[in-house]
């Protein structure tokens, strides 16, 4: 099913190359420095229920691509937040999956999906309305079995090291149980402060009063709010954070003068920021994070651009993630210039920024990052961790930004099987591009030979300190 | 003249796999749902009066670019909008356009009168000033024949369907003779209201008088008006119309209350709004049309981004349509929210949107159409109607949207000679694309066969009711 | 070390059809128009003191490289805007390059640095630590012969003319000196007015007063300013320049009446006006120069877009030009209007736009060039000045603008031995685009012929009247 030439370049000077590169890196251990799988199966390790609740329930780039088409998300199963009635019975949810597969054809969840049936799984069939109950059965078959465990899968995709992603009042209970249980598995939390630095977050003020709680530090006032923040990080720390993520509409940042960022936070506490206002004040909290992250080293990770839940009817029914989240144009000269210009030449401090706007590569991310210090360019992002989407990437930001100011492949999934799969197409489509510098002459072979071990692995541990 | 690969990709792998796919597709019927041509020519059925009246003088895409080389639009024959003298001997504006053909090179429009040519006229010499005249003799010979008689061509082009685009007070008298004149072909209307929903178009006052009369609604008022809409587009569908159009200078959509529209309409039938008020006037009635869709079934277009007439002094002097309209940067996610959270959830509207701001695909569109039921993402439009801009549209918006959220191709034309040549263009490019996708080992050569033959023919006749 | 195929395409058919249109245009002798190469070079025809002086020291491609990965500007000899000390011993500087060569891979300095070692000095092993003092004495060595002298370099690069950019205020004393020299090299200056048309320009009265004195003129008036423009236009002319060129942060032009045009020169020499009037003062200046251009034949160039020194700290350190300009979003419809619809229909008039934001070629640009008479389009800038840089503004903007609205290439150096290496990858990227065109059949292999040619030699001659 999967061809050992998959995403290579067709061109047989360049296949040749591509081949004997992504020879080199096949076998690299998967380093995933930021992603959503969720601690609990690591710490608790129990089988997965069954091959929907696995494969499609969860899966939002699968399901809006059905609900796309007109097929009710009821009837695949997710979720109402209403708990109203959904379809529960997984072989019906398995069956409406495969009769309408034919819908991802030329997307990446098709890929990955191929890729878990086959590699996972074993499957060597293609999979469709006639071959679905088998692959649902031989699925549901594996996963009763020891070797499809978490652990077990984790250990097999050759993972050195994971992170998830926890909010910053998260007592992380599972990374506590995880630290105690003796796996050698390497699982780490990162710091998403968002609930409690976004004055526009659902419940902002009750999230306050629990970073209060949680860190035993009083969030009334502007200097225990940081001390707060300062003490999470540090017990998020202890649970093997190396970085911390900050999911903001927009790059805004700020550098105000600390009386005036404490008189905005006592108004923000309060509930009566305006929305220009609030905006201020995530972006102000974006340069307090940079500076604790040069007092306690914590990477920081900037993922703007995503208009959250614009289906407003579908977020009422259905809750957050459910496919809506559509990106908007992102600007990021003015925006980061306040960030960079305080701490953007601390060489000792690492800023990863993301986007889903990529006009951003070539104009605004990619001359930023070749000149400032701090600052690094994160991998093609969600609706970008495409083939196609990888491949623009490489060739928009590298010729300014070079490849050592980049930090190689992030994941992101909540899906754990897709993880294999993802970093497989990363890296063949890392190598196709060097494959064509290689044979256009551009950079030698020994040279991409090792820029690919570099973009696969140790950029990744360099840029991520793991 | 014509390569029998011409436009397959040069790669031997590639090329092999386009030309199966290429030869699945090449003789199926050609179905324009969207395009400019005049209805008057196939009810009329008259000759098309010489080469120049053909191919040159209606022709913007060709004489914007002599212009821009310095050339005086009166001396292509291009007519004045004062009636001022132009040039009007048809054999010294076709010698000015062979004089000058070298310009065209790299142009879509080079390729597609290299296909009139070649195809619709059977000549076989490359045109230029040495041939100009052999040419100009041929072509008017064969103009005086039956078989270059607009039905004639409409057969021999294996044309299933034509969609023509009128205002939506024309009294459609050309359609009303096809339809009594026994001829089999079908032409069909569209619906374009541009005159009677847009406050800021000439003569909107007069516009909405006209609209009550042919409606025989009162349009002094909201509900008559909304009547007197309803009213022409059940007209239209009796002439075959199966879509509205809408050609808006932005994306703007509104959703407001019945009595605030209302209050609205009665302000812009005095022609008192300001610009930002004529603009949430226009998004208005773009929901008020999705609504009407859902009644009556007529699938929506929506236009937006052309700056029109940039060129004042050309306006002045010739009018319309004379290659200066610009595109815009083009904002869809905002823009679209309230008519998508109104409507966008009912499968059984479809609403086709198109873009002049390519940027827009990978970063709104793509993942918008991924998600909305009601959504379908329009083929590349205009200036990206063109074997690059094809070719990128399909790489930065099929991973996200899929296939099946896009609607085939329309050649949105109104040089009639050009339809096959345009078809012919993006029949190629998508196979391809798609040979790619089978060359990397990304879609199964059996997928890609379907997938050509739903692009090219079945997703446009679903998408468009035809 | 440079392989003989290099940035040709690697595809078979592709790189044969590629070599055969090189080779029709790799001796074409370079045409310069646009550059910021240092006349005093030429004129006094000094040694070049050693190679960090040559190629590290003054190219903030390569050093802005090296910074952001930490390294210290100090340690590359960068001067300091304070005089402060920084490395002087040029084997040290090179040392530290040499160690960080690696980091340029990908990008084109890499490119250009390989071809002036390879090229010009006849080093034909890889630069790197272990080669890093070989090449050093190499070089050094050949910068103490005449043949590596200014002047000789000059005529083995085959450069029939070379523009550099001087100020308005500038007196030209080294292309006097030229002038009177006796030799035959074509160097002719450009007129760069930004330091006194634009309010905001650093002492922009003392630059008034300054342009009062060298052209005679008082600079009190408006009447006075617009003729001590011309004034130094003229002696600008006597001084070989065929164009003026234009540096702004955003697009904007305007065509402001005559006395409220003076009104605003009155309070502007004051001081007085706020951002949104000095940009519109500065778009009357592109309106006012453009006028000009019509008298006295002058070509005009704009290039809009970098936000300058957008690194406050390394500004106030080392000064201007250290790597931290970075585009911004940039918009042309609306922005050019007023100067296109004034003078834009005058087919006697050249204005070349440029843009760092690349989306705009096939939104924005591309449709302009290909409709206003005036208008012509400029290769790609500076970070776009790159293999995909340019083969994606090739494959954005030639379908819509053609061929022969584009102005071939620019080097826009200031780094004298890289001037044969851009050209020759302009060069190669071109005849690779046509390849392409031809292994398609969408172009003839004698038309390609004759575009290499005209994008290589003729068009930029025409275009800047050189």
């Amino acid at each position: 099913m999967l061809h050992e030439d998959r995403l290579l370049p067709s061109d047989p000077s360049q296949r040749a190359i591509a081949r004997r590169l992504y020879a080199e890196i096949r076998n690299l251990p998967i380093v995933s420095p930021h992603g959503h799988t969720d601690p609990a199966w690591f710490a608790e390790n129990k089988r997965f229920p069954n091959p929907a609740a696995l494969f499609v329930i969860p899966d939002h780039y699968v399901f809006r691509m059905f609900y796309s088409q007109g097929i009710r998300m009821e009837d695949l199963g997710v979720p109402r937040a209403d708990g109203g009635a959904v379809e529960t019975d997984p072989r019906k949810i398995w069956r409406l999956f495969a009769d309408n597969w034919y819908l991802l054809r030329g997307t990446p969840s098709r890929m990955w999906l191929d890729h878990a049936f086959s590699e996972v799984f074993g499957l060597d069939q293609p999979f469709g309305p006639k071959t679905a109950d088998a692959f649902y059965d031989h699925i549901d078959a594996c996963l009763a079995k020891p070797g499809f465990l978490p652990r077990a899968l984790f250990e097999r995709f050759n993972i050195e090291a994971l992170a998830t992603t926890e909010a910053a009042i998260d007592p992380l209970v599972h990374h506590r149980a995880l630290k105690q249980s003796g796996w050698t598995g390497r699982v780490v939390t990162t710091f998403r402060p968002d609930a409690v630095v976004d004055p526009e977050f659902e419940g902002f003020a009750a999230n306050l009063d629990a970073l209060g709680q949680a860190s035993g530090e009083d969030t009334g006032s502007w200097a225990g709010y940081l001390r707060a923040l300062a003490e999470r990080r540090a017990f998020f720390k202890t649970m093997g954070a190396t970085a911390t993520d900050h999911g903001h509409l927009n790059a805004t940042t700020a550098d105000l003068p600390q009386d005036e960022a404490a008189k905005l936070y006592a108004r923000a506490r309060k509930g009566g920021l305006s929305a220009a206002e609030a905006d201020l004040f995530r972006g102000q909290m974006l340069t307090e994070m940079a500076r604790m992250s040069l007092d306690d080293g914590l990477v920081m990770q900037i993922h703007p651009g995503a208009f959250r839940n614009h289906n407003q009817p579908v977020f009422e029914r259905f809750g957050r993630d459910k496919g809506c989240d559509i990106p908007i144009r992102t600007e990021y000269v003015a925006a980061l210039k306040p960030l960079l210009n305080r701490f953007g030449n601390e060489p000792g401090l690492t800023i990863i920024v993301f986007t889903l706007d990529e006009t951003t590569f070539s104009r605004e991310l990619a001359p930023l990052a070749g000149h400032y210090p701090a600052l690094r360019l994160g991998p093609p992002w969600w609706f970008l961790d495409s083939p196609e989407g990888m491949r623009r990437a490489r060739e928009t930001a590298i010729e300014t930004a070079g490849f050592y100011n980049t930090v190689g492949f992030n994941d992101d999934t909540r899906a754990f099987c897709s993880i294999p799969a993802r970093h497989d197409v990363a890296r063949r489509i890392d190598c196709g591009f060097l494959a064509r510098q290689v044979a256009e002459h551009r950079l030698g072979e020994d040279e991409a030979r090792e820029v690919a071990v570099d973009l696969t692995y140790t950029l990744v541990k360099k840029a991520y300190r793991l």
